[in-house]
């Protein structure tokens, strides 16, 4: 068996090559040379009639044009262009094996990738056709939109509903004989987008690769949907390897999930638009806490381990936070640039001051907490919020401080109608990319548009807020925030 | 100067005494042997064609009569008239003075109490009325729908914009030369319902009451309205004795005010319903966690510092929770009838669980925690969400465990629909009391109907979840929880 | 077969006596001496510690006295009571039977009634006895909660899951052989409580009594619950009395239902609360549209066919509408006197201004509408809110005129959390009626106690906001609107 | 004076040049000619290190590229570049003057357009320049989001807070004496994005330019933000060229508004997200009131003059509709390709069925109306729900139909967290365009990121859902309707 890598370039099954017409073009790699080929069940379908997506259509990957290095926010995109070829996916290579990293001096960011959507010739026959869902790593709103989906369209495909199976907990229910696979049908699936969580269960086990790629061939699994973040992801690309070498004709299709909305290329990840506004929630309540007390402040601690979106955009939605803390920006407490000489003088002002931090910022400044390790073994944030609690308590000696920590209540929550419209179109997307024969492919949007991108393009690095990029400057010149440096 | 404590008892302004028809009723002590009477302006206004309510007209503050003591929940009510005489308001004692403090073997329940709403006669004139509003303790849904309406109806009364001023931040404003009053305008509190908090600002601060009693002479305050708990009824009855005896013809009236619903005889708090319903948003969100995790276990704290109403409540409501913890009712971790081996139980069969707990159950138990004090000194609750957490860890190794303390974000919530109807209610009763020339007095819902209670009744002891009563044998009957000993 | 009425009055199986200590209290019809009794299955259930109630409890009907007439609210009381003979039920004549209906020169209000709940003594077998439940009417928020209440009790008392069964579409699934029973399951009703409506459907159809006892003999239904407004109440009075002569030994217990809060007696029906938030942010909205618009009028219809309890409740607690129109005052549209000349006043102070009406208001008003009737043919109501704006867009000319109907985003929401509590206790309420042997019983809140009513009780007129009663008042005096005539 | 229309193709003072490296760029006209340039105040700013924005940066009009016209989309691309040159734009005739619109075979879709961004070179001295805002047309989520950041900005820049001002019920404003413009303080705005509506009032009347034109110059305006549809935008275009013509150099920017989301080329317009966020509410509501009666059928009027983007948006969200009408394609009632046969298959497969339709469909078909016209004169649409609800009760004899309208309380709710940060970006670009000397402009999110386009680019005319597009096929195959023809 071979995925067809053909005109890939070194061992990624992805390859930026010049179509027809001199675009630069983003591959995926696929398994069409295994199975057969035979045409859409839609081209019959009455009631699809807008046609089908060509292999051809394809989406731009950047869609601004600086001047110079001088336009703002350009100097981030030249950083992400340059770093492409020098990061190294710390993270990925932990959790997966070493070779399903980029190697060092990778590629260029190509021009376009392959445009997402249902094709006219399929490789696979639905009514023959057996598919696994699993859902990883943790929760995120959405989770439930994207397996209802994913069973919907395999089920138009005309996938028996028998064939259609759940797996338990993530990777933990290819194997845990407890939690064995269930059963999906279009009732059981019916209203479970109207709740939060996820009806399979989820866990932040690590997945044996050899063990899975096993249960894949024994259980005739023909596609796999993996929902997972960055870690999902690249052991999506490992258990598509894993089956390249093993001969197990399996079609590995990712969706992508973080909160953190921190994936490189994706215009947002499903679940952050739902996030920031239930995280806004949580500063408004902060916001009422500190201006309700004499000489209140209010500190939210919010997701974001590597990246700060969602505490940058909860806070710009908001209107009311008076400083932002995130992994990306350095920040002092102390000196006359420092943030408890800013607060002061907006509690002067004001009386009061709300202060948002990511989970993840000051990590380096922790000193008074011991390490601590999750079950994995994998070690753990410091907790932040609790840290500026303490300091804040010392330094603002009769302030009335109110801590929040609403991650449990953000994560949990259903989705909004727009992260609801996404996740479906994210699901069909999977469905029909499988169909179509692709493998160790994940979908996502881009400038708007929906497209298929190889598993390695988008796991090399966590996508961060650039310190002098666009968002952040965005905060700040809203907000008034000096760098506290 | 003297309050009219004509049939009174002792020192308290308050009697039962036997009303014409026989029936044993408390009145109110008042100040209108200093005042002068005058009819209502109400009388004239078209639009108040009701009629007024008689100092005579009365409500029941029992509704219910047991056939003996073997019927469920009467023996919480026998406790309830046998522990009127023994109980010691220890915290009304270190709060205030201590003879603001019920004497021993003081009184008993009377059966009927005097009803709330307009008096034909009142005893300021509207016009030369000065009144003075202030907020004390901690934030909860209502207060600002509270000051809104006691603003608005005071207008309605015929008092003159200039004449309404907000104290600062409870007690504090009353001294504190950076943080004067504010004169409360029609304008001003259009539209503070739709917000939290309070837009006076509140604080723990302790009263001097020598102190207030000068601004209220000074200030020449007809009026002075209250809204606050235990502490800050307490400190009515404080500012209400030296008022009389140091002649400053000031009617005192207290709004009570407590989220934790523990105040006696008051069919619920302000703000509780709200309370309520925001809890449970954050069960069901521990839910949704603990139900998508492998082994998930979602703890809740919720507020109650020394009752369980909200939690009992919202566990209640939701439908969802498998155990909940109390302040009033002990339980035990270990052992074969304790809490660990009961949600192991529940784990097997359902894969996940679900427990609320108030902030100050279990106190007794917690021994890993060094005892802390708040800004004004008083003894802080231990921690018991994160020693439950830390002895679940320890307990349940494999499990993942979710904490959620939603407190800030419940306490910071507009009002639901209930409880603006019931702020405004109450609040406009305030203002009748106070026009009536009652001093002394809070207003709450008793047995449906709104009535004025002396303030030494209803602080005398904190309301508590009955451990044999209705409301927890409710909770228990729903979810099917034992008693953990 | 005879229920037991000893001590009745007339034909109702209701009686006021003279309980042993003087008390007059109205006893409840039985089954008992038809049934075997035998031990509560609770007496040995560790988790149930809290006794059991007595029939001797109870609970008073009235916790309020005035000193005279001439106290606020005092003549509606009386009129209450002086109506209380004089009432003819035409709603309930039409509906069911004549028969049903009280005697004119009925009964006065006794003093007491009996306290709801668990009973130490039971008369069906748990194990043999079958349960039939029914939701009539239109939707209202909390009957999939009282549904799920039923089914959660029925079951802890030993019932087995197979002997529960749901019947579609109102009384129309008892006859309707396309729609027949489904049985319900703690597993079906799990989650039914998160989503508005009714699982089980419902209907207006007209219940066929004699239909319905043959089936309820046929099926061997021990115990019938219908959840229903005053005509399901009507009709579970009728198909008590039907079981009687027929000697079927069902017990028939109702829960009233009431989305319009037009019940007598009780203190509130489920759902009202839920609607009364939800009523509120139309109210909002109206406000939103008419301020931002050049002179701009907004008018919310609700709901209240004959009572006004959900138009003054939402607009009491919105605290922004200029006037109400309900089905209990009358008001004219024209004159010094009228609302136009009311609202011109409003819009010349304001700029624009908010109106809500219930359905019901207004009706003798109407003549440019052609009389309607519904699918059972009964009468329909005019569209007052139509006919309204219409009435308007003549009066003012230039006018901006938002019209807002929100009835049916209302009725369907999810409970609010205290909505939800209160569903459950009169669920469990009524089937600890139901295993006590009772028969032609309502559950309602009394006073802030639940207790037991003997149908023909709460039947016998709608419940209605006093043109000179405390709440329309309280209304009235917090807006500032005059009675428009 | 002159408009900077250098490089401009025939007389719109818009072009599509080649930049230096090739691209094709449309460029904005300026009023750089007749003010004075000076750097930025940000220049020296700590706060704002981001840089600036050049001239020469440039957003992509178009990220897809389609293999061919088979591929799925392209047509409708097509039918775009084609229809360019073809439309008339009927509205924007009638509302402004003739020579406002695009001339026949005017211009093809250019590449790029400007970025939107702070420029470091300003053309307005802030200390003395004056600003005035103006909301226009129907209200829209987002609209005192968008007039507290356009004040919050200008002063940020240094405008006095005493020359912002705001004009009064959209163009009206500009002439009537009894609502002069109010003065826009940062205090008056802070609150303001909590609340829907608009603070400034809006109105649908029409702009008599010449006399706005002379205002302007005499209130010496140097800057008109002009937040509106297309009919405001036209206007905006209108007031732009009254300006050049009689030498009054005010800078005029758009913010472009439509809660229906049909503007050409931008992403989504502010308010949108909001919209189908609560519109979908309205849908729940139908679902549930449908599935709980007996043959029960849900119909949902949603907005949607001429493009069903908020329907069909609202309808894919949801996942619990069956059919959905917008005004882009047309249907038939009858005949076996019907929608009635359609929803007859659903009401015997489900027992009820859910029909979303947009506001403007179907107007060919309603014949039983008379034309009615609003209060500028203008032709409004037909009630396509009350003919629908009519149509269905004819056809659906026995069924149970809701109607559901929720237009207005979708329209006054405040903004998501999404469109909020929206909001806030949209007005800062228009501020910053407007210092930097643009001038008949508007602001909008393309390809993700912000942009400058020409008013005439986006209103020649409505965006509509392409009937053979990618979103109509979305929910075509999302929930399996058929085109009814």
């Amino acid at each position: 068996m071979a995925i067809d890598r053909r005109a890939t370039f070194g061992s990624f099954g992805v390859v930026a090559d010049a179509a027809d017409d001199g675009d630069n073009i983003i591959h995926c790699p696929t398994l069409r040379n295994e199975l057969a080929a035979r045409p859409s069940p839609f081209i019959a379908h009455d009631y699809f009639g807008g046609g089908f997506v060509s292999d051809r259509d394809r989406v731009c990957l950047q869609s601004i044009k600086f001047a110079g290095e001088r336009s703002a926010g350009s100097r981030s995109q030249d950083n992400l262009q340059a770093r492409w070829c020098q990061l190294v996916l710390r993270e990925a290579r932990t959790r997966v094996s070493e070779d399903t990293l980029p190697p060092q001096g990778y590629l260029h960011l190509p021009d376009y990738a392959m445009r997402s959507g249902p094709r006219e010739i399929i490789y696979h026959n639905p009514s023959d056709t057996h598919i696994a869902i699993c859902t990883v790593g943790g929760i995120c709103p959405g989770l439930n939109d994207v397996v209802r989906a994913l069973v919907h369209k395999a089920l138009d495909y005309g996938v028996p509903e028998s064939n259609v199976m759940g797996i338990r907990y993530g990777f933990r229910g290819f194997t845990d004989r407890q939690h064995r696979p269930v059963q999906l049908t279009r009732r059981m699936v019916e209203e479970i987008h109207l709740e939060g969580g996820t009806v399979l269960g989820t866990s932040r086990a690590l997945p044996v690769v050899s063990e899975i790629v096993k249960r894949l061939d024994l259980w005739k699994i023909d596609i796999l949907f993996i929902v997972g973040g960055r870690g999902g992801n690249a052991a999506a690309e490992a258990i598509t390897r894993e089956c390249d070498s093993k001969h197990v004709p399996c079609c590995v299709v990712a969706v992508p999930k973080s909160i953190d909305n921190d994936l490189l290329l994706i215009d947002k990840t499903f679940g952050f638009e739902t996030a920031v506004e239930e995280a806004q929630k949580a500063i408004l309540a902060a916001k009422v806490e500190a201006s309700s007390a004499y000489q209140g402040i209010g500190i939210v601690k919010l997701m974001g381990r590597q990246s700060g979106f969602i505490t940058v955009s909860a806070a710009l939605a908001s209107g009311i936070v008076d400083a932002v803390l995130i992994p990306e920006v350095k920040f002092t407490l102390d000196g006359e640039k420092g943030l408890f000489a800013y607060l002061e003088r907006i509690m002067q002002e004001k009386g009061h001051c709300v202060l948002c931090v990511a989970e993840g910022a000051g990590q380096d400044m922790i000193t008074d907490q011991a390490p601590k390790t999750d079950l994995a073994g994998r070690p753990e944030l410091m907790d932040v919020g609790l840290w500026l609690k303490r300091q804040f308590k010392a330094r603002f000696k009769n302030a009335d401080i109110k801590y929040i920590e609403p991650t449990c209540m953000i994560r949990s929550i259903p989705t909004t109608a727009g992260d609801r419209v996404y996740c479906k179109m994210l699901a069909h997307g999977a469905v029909h990319g499988a169909f179509a024969g692709f493998t160790g492919i994940t979908v996502g949007l881009v400038n708007t548009h929906y497209c298929y991108l190889p598993i390695p393009l988008i796991i090399q690095a966590p996508r961060r807020v650039e310190a002098r990029g666009e968002l952040w400057n965005r905060l700040r010149s809203s907000i008034g925030q000096p760098n506290f440096e």
